[in-house]
């Protein structure tokens, strides 16, 4: 297994992203704060390129090739914010990127994939087209797979964010971030503990899609199950390493219902005026259903993106 | 008629307001840049407290007033954002609102000014039973009446966007607002003639809703006629006090079709990540529509407001 990333990791990949990331901003909402009761501090990596927080993950890993590397691309399969944002990064390098993803997916990705340039394989719907079509692809052109969060290159990019805010933001009792594949989880959990070890993280995920408590509850890494949430940046498992930063760096894990998140999307919006995705709000899902108490706490909160389909939106 | 207020009434109603009015963010957004071929910094007024710039007006007019006429409150019609200002500006003062409002109004306006505590007397959907209605408010209580836009105190209010903008943004071309009643455009101009006199203000209206552009035209107050609108900020006609001050101030008003606000609306949202009424989106309208041609411009642009009905949007 691979080792787990370290806060000089983190350090290292902040420096190497500075020049393309933004410094995403850190707002707050009294309205918000009030129906949740706890004094929430949010890191808008909605408002980050390509929109979501993981254009840092894809920038560290694409910017950590040696030149050779770098010449003959990168490559992903994904058909969410981690192909664009590899995508985003590898023009900024000068190279190309690759993406595979299933010919079924939605308008809105496959543009926005493309319009930064990738270029896009498709496959059929099954993991075992994904794996061919992929390989196929990785034999041609000799270009680097990077995957979405299974690598210590994206873990440690995705934990600049979390850096960023407990520097910002001093003596925050919770930081709290969605889990998903837990690549951004991994990377908040070990900033965090090393810039303001006083601060707990704490992960948030669709009932709908709990497997990070199913795999802390079975203590090993378990296949995801059902899937069928809103939270479409939420539907893949943990891997081998977010499952043991995890279960090492992170106090708890809480679920949260479709209705939670649904609400606490539509509460963000209303209230504080901006978009955020539906996987970025399970975590005020989690305050505001009650799933937790962090009554007068201090509590930082990472909204992950905010890449939506408008046409298409969750409520009415 | 009233006098026009001065920058010297602008400084004094941004120091009135400081304690109670947010100071906004100004944003910049590269892929709007890149559509509208100008270089454009936005005055996040749909951050601001109630959702929108009117809380500076209605905060300066409630706290210019001296105790005893504050004891006995204040009333306002309209069914919009100056009507919720109002309610939280008199909440802040530890006075009363009374908001006349056709039976008529959408319930999430009803809502809003509710919400802040205001007491609502409704009436008939004419201009007649608005007038009676409020006659008898304000004779059974005494309160002083705030238009929303033809009153010195809240053009001075509204002026301080502007002169924030200019303070942060130095070196500005142009700043753009949309015209409605022509209260913000009114105070934007006489605040940031004197701040930074080298840059010019230019309005913004639909096409729907002309008011100002048929007024110019015919050089005097003209009554409001097309008003249909999605902008429902911008439906009422300019006043001689807005009116004559336009005149003097203001380069250039031009006027936008619903399409370019709604197109103009959703490119914000999705490329900005932020949420903002339609009435705000006449502006960026203008030069994506290329009604006006600001190419290599430094254009500043005041986002009036984001409070959207979300289970009712233009699109779809």
């Amino acid at each position: 297994m691979m080792n787990e990333p370290t806060i000089r990791d983190i350090k290292e990949a902040h420096r190497l992203i500075r020049p393309f990331a933004h410094r995403t901003p850190v707002l707050t909402c009294s309205a918000l704060n009030e129906m949740c009761g706890a004094e929430m501090f949010f890191k808008c990596e909605n408002f980050q390129k390509g929109g979501a927080f993981k254009i840092r993950g894809a920038t560290n890993a694409v910017f950590s090739l040696d030149d050779q590397e770098a010449a003959r691309g990168v490559a992903t399969h994904s058909s969410g914010n981690h192909a664009a944002a590899l995508a985003l990064a590898a023009r900024w390098r000068g190279t190309r990127a690759y993406v595979v993803m299933p010919d079924s997916a939605p308008e809105p990705k496959k543009n926005a994939v493309a319009y930064y340039g990738a270029q896009i394989h498709y496959c059929g719907p099954t993991a075992e087209a994904r794996e061919e079509v992929c390989a196929e692809v990785l034999c041609r052109t000799g270009a680097t797979f990077i995957h979405s969060y299974n690598d210590r290159r994206i873990v440690s990019g995705a934990g600049t964010a979390g850096m960023e805010l407990c520097e910002e933001i001093p003596d925050l009792d919770i930081v709290m971030a969605p889990i998903g594949g837990g690549g951004l989880i991994s990377g908040t959990a070990i900033a965090v503990s090393a810039v303001s070890p006083k601060t707990q993280v704490i992960g948030a995920e669709p009932e709908m899609a709990d497997n990070a408590s199913c795999c802390l509850q079975a203590d090993r890494v378990l296949p995801a199950s059902n899937r069928d949430t809103i939270a479409d940046g939420l539907r893949m498992p943990l891997s081998e390493l977010t499952f043991s930063i995890i279960k090492k760096h992170v106090r708890e894990v809480v679920t949260v219902s479709e209705e939670g998140i649904t609400q606490a999307m539509r509460h963000i919006w209303e209230r504080m005026k901006i978009i955020v995705e539906a996987s970025s709000a399970v975590t005020v899902g989690a305050l505001l259903t009650r799933r937790i108490d962090l009554s007068g706490k201090r509590v930082g909160i990472i909204l992950t993106g905010g890449n939506v389909d408008l046409g298409n939106l969750p409520w009415r």
